[in-house]
């Protein structure tokens, strides 16, 4: 993983018309008239945030003639994700002393710890 | 966590630089002039980068008269990693086809799956 790859995998995502691309390929591959559809936009618009998410190789073309249809590529997204990862005990232990402040108002006995997805439920 | 603050986070992170800084102050606070040492950068330019990270919301100022030193925010991060985390299951289907191919080529019986510290050993 250079930074390059970093860097492009990162700006790529820091689009909401790119991300929502990459959730309708999470389902799927498909053709650009497919991914045009939902968006409120052109096709040379979406072609260029597909062309954005092809340089950062987060999605590819197939080579069929004609339809090419796109298909997601998630390594890179591993990737960011794996960088991200080393920060996690930051914002556990941030979610932790929120848990500890929401304790103390309420007047409660703070609790230890909590999992994920407890903290998800709330 | 609004469109918005994703795009602002991974834009912030789309820079060598800025996630130096964030290395850096993962391992503690540190003022502008600390900040400024490891890189070959001058001062007004590692400003501008603080400038991004802060406006992101991936760092904040202390209140402190002149030092005012910053430190990281990692809350976003943990945003960032949550939006990443739905595409978890592409990336370990990639690596598990990947070790399919491994095994082929070796010659080997496939293996049904494989721990991710067990990956990260090879």
């Amino acid at each position: 993983m250079t930074p390059g790859q970093l860097d492009a995998t990162f700006a790529a995502l820091a689009d909401p018309t790119r991300r929502a691309i990459l959730a309708r390929l999470a389902l799927g591959e498909a053709s650009v008239n497919e991914l045009v559809k939902p968006f409120a936009m052109s096709q040379p618009a979406v072609s260029k945030h597909l062309k954005v998410l092809e340089r950062a190789g987060l999605i590819s073309a197939a080579h069929e003639a004609q339809r090419r249809p796109r298909r997601l590529e998630a390594r890179p997204l591993g990737e960011a994700a794996r960088w991200l990862e080393r920060y996690r005990q930051f914002w556990e232990a941030r979610f932790q002393r929120l848990d500890a402040l929401l304790d103390e108002l309420q007047g409660r006995k703070p609790r230890r710890t909590r999992t994920k997805r407890q903290r998800g439920r709330r």
